[in-house]
């Protein structure tokens, strides 16, 4: 009987280490024999449904080794969402069409909600057609929002990225701020939730210790408060940080990155919500600021990874053939922590259909009483995630990266025009 | 005879490598046997002329080891500029004062230009009034702009940095590129001088790898052509990556950061030209941008610095306290470059007068033809200073850091009131 294929895509923002993940998927199918060739959509499910699909037993194996140490997706990714199967038929249709051409019995879908509901509604259809195709969703976000896993591969490194940085530019401004800035301000993503938001007080080890002052999605900017508490901080310390989301909001639920920006002509200026808040500060107190929007550099920050958090996504991707191979199908590895206190993990296993569409916010519990800070419970469940440090190998003074070949299988179906 | 104590103190903008500087004065001033106690002037100049002086001698020596690893300015820094002496002999008084009353017989002021001509106005007073002071300035910018030096410790760190930084970011924006982000803009600093906005290109070794453009304060913005080259470049890679300096300016000078941005509801904004660029893009070519202001966390970022700057950075400090030991007065370590092919470096010994508020810009010679990039001579000089990495320690996740107890002499003088 000829051995079936395997097909990988990447899905939705990317982490500085998903291409772990992607190496785990090929490193454990090519291991097994019951797995022919090991393709990848080229920029995620968009490349399945136009057929442009990578055949990446053509790439030199130390070329795939350093894929360990490459941020970004190495085969692309989108963001596209599919239809419902109700309401669209067309594109369900051409993906089992392209599954079949190119005889694949496994498929993995590797990103967060969006793309494990995806995994979800196709595994839903190749069951009900009687298909024997394995589909299997993998976790992958820095937004650490996907419910029924202790954590998501990509969120560990994001925090030890944001944790070390806000740290660093502590000093620098706590070494200036007698003459010069007072107050620092750090944006850092999470739209929805204040996961990565939190992470920043992880190195802090005493009150004094920046981040000062944190703004989380979950709690309506409270503008007096802010202030009051900026204000008292540069009395006592002499000079104040700030962690603030990118999805810091008002009471109204509007978020203060959308107050519509435009400059001297008119021109409309692109979001960011630190300058607001530098210039909200500056306006009430009169302090010199200084702000960073980290923005990608946080999310592709492989050369400060974390060891904990790059083991994990490995793991997860190996987890992902073997219940594959196993028979398993619309499941999701995930990471299951055992101990908390001298940290153990395992991986486990849950149905799609209980992960899809769910988003996981920071918990209350989480965040102290004024809102504006972590709790220790919070400090006790992201420390074990940003241990350890994972270098690249670096050439030339900056990290060596893989450039793989990605050479495309040929087609052997028509065109398909996406009307998305 | 009594020994005399040495004074050392750190000024202007920091960098991350400017502790390993005082590392190495405190070291080199420890092994001598001429000097006694090693002091630190508290928030730079101005702790000296409040007498706010740190006794290092109170420091455990473990601790002090962690200056080599340790961002900012351990001791504090300021942006304090002494006016002529000719105008205004008071504070030069009070800095003698204080020399004398802590039997001051070596000042060691490590800074950038600005410092370096205080340091010559205080050698030459102590000179001209047949004081034996020897006063030595140590060069220390990110800036990269001090004349008579190779290079200045703290610009390979942050050019190993933003190197990197663009680089990792630039593999992100391409793997998302086809459905959604087109261009990324990173905002460096140098305001007046692109030393590091062209470093941003060091991590390049093709055509096709990111930044793609490169704008410099020395090139005047050319709107139309920055435009085209975004479209010619999406178009041919599917994505464009910018890094643009903060000091990006328009034909008549002009920042473009101070275009006097307000938000919706007529409240000025804090500057930042990299999302003005980012809206100009979108409203002219309709691409969805993204932008990174790395701010603070570029110069702080000793996670990523580079071994060579390390070196020079730790060397300059040593080499001035052996200039001043040898009775050398009114000079500064420099860097010289010995090899380009196969780098090589040395300390050199430059006049202060020659140094002080001379800026040297980037040379049109490392510019590209179009303006928008560097050449390979800028390449070739540059590569040398970020090679080697220095990680920290890491302790539960994050680098370690000195905490340094900052103890302070008795005060022996009257209350000096700040007037500047």
């Amino acid at each position: 009987m000829k051995k079936l294929n395997a097909l990988y895509a990447q899905s939705g923002g990317v982490t500085s280490v998903i291409n772990a993940t992607a190496l785990a998927v090929i490193e454990t199918a090519n291991k097994s024999k019951k797995i022919g060739k090991l393709l990848a959509g080229k920029n995620g499910i968009l490349g399945i449904l136009k057929e442009d699909l990578i055949d990446t037993s053509l790439e030199k194996k130390t070329e795939l080794k350093k894929l360990l140490y490459t941020p970004g997706g190495v085969f692309g990714s989108c963001r596209y969402k599919l239809q419902d199967y109700s309401n669209q038929q067309r594109e369900y249709k051409r993906l089992l069409d392209v599954f079949k051409a190119h005889n694949i019995g496994y498929f993995f879908y590797n990103g967060g909600g969006d793309s494990q509901d995806t995994t979800n509604k196709i595994a839903k259809l190749t069951s009900d057609l009687g298909l024997s195709i394995k589909c299997i969703g993998i976790p992958k976000t820095v937004d650490n929002d996907l419910p029924l896993t202790d954590n998501c591969p990509g969120f560990g490194s994001v925090a030890k990225y944001v944790a070390t940085s806000i740290s660093e530019a502590g000093l620098d401004v706590k070494s200036m701020s007698e003459t010069s800035t007072k107050v620092f301000i750090l944006e850092v993503m999470g739209r929805h939730s204040g996961w990565i938001a939190a992470s920043s007080a992880l190195g802090k080890t005493n009150k004094e210790d920046p981040p000062h002052i944190i703004l989380f999605p979950e709690i309506p900017f409270q503008k007096t408060k802010v202030l009051k508490k900026v204000r008292s901080t540069v009395k006592k310390y002499g000079y104040c940080v700030l962690a603030v989301s990118e999805g810091t909001r008002n009471k109204d639920g509007t978020f203060l990155s959308d107050s519509g920006s435009s400059d001297a002509f008119g021109h409309k200026q692109l979001g960011g919500v630190a300058p607001i808040i530098a210039g909200l500060i500056q306006e009430n107190l009169g302090y010199k600021c200084h702000w960073a929007v980290s923005d990608y550099l946080q999310r592709s920050a492989r050369h400060i990874a974390s060891a904990v958090d790059l083991k994990q996504a490995y793991a997860v991707g190996k987890a992902a053939v073997n219940f594959a191979l196993s028979g398993e199908n619309a499941v999701m590895p995930s990471i299951v922590r055992i101990k908390e206190k001298k940290y153990k993990w395992r991986i486990g296993k849950v149905a799609l259909s209980k992960v899809a569409n769910v988003e996981k916010f920071l918990p209350m519990r989480y965040i102290s009483k004024d809102g504006l800070g972590i709790t220790k419970a919070c400090n006790n469940y992201m420390l074990p995630l940003i241990q350890g440090e994972a270098f690249p190998p670096y050439k030339n003074g900056v990290p060596d990266i893989a450039r793989l070949k990605n050479v495309l299988v040929k087609k052997r179906l028509k065109k398909f025009p996406i009307k998305n």
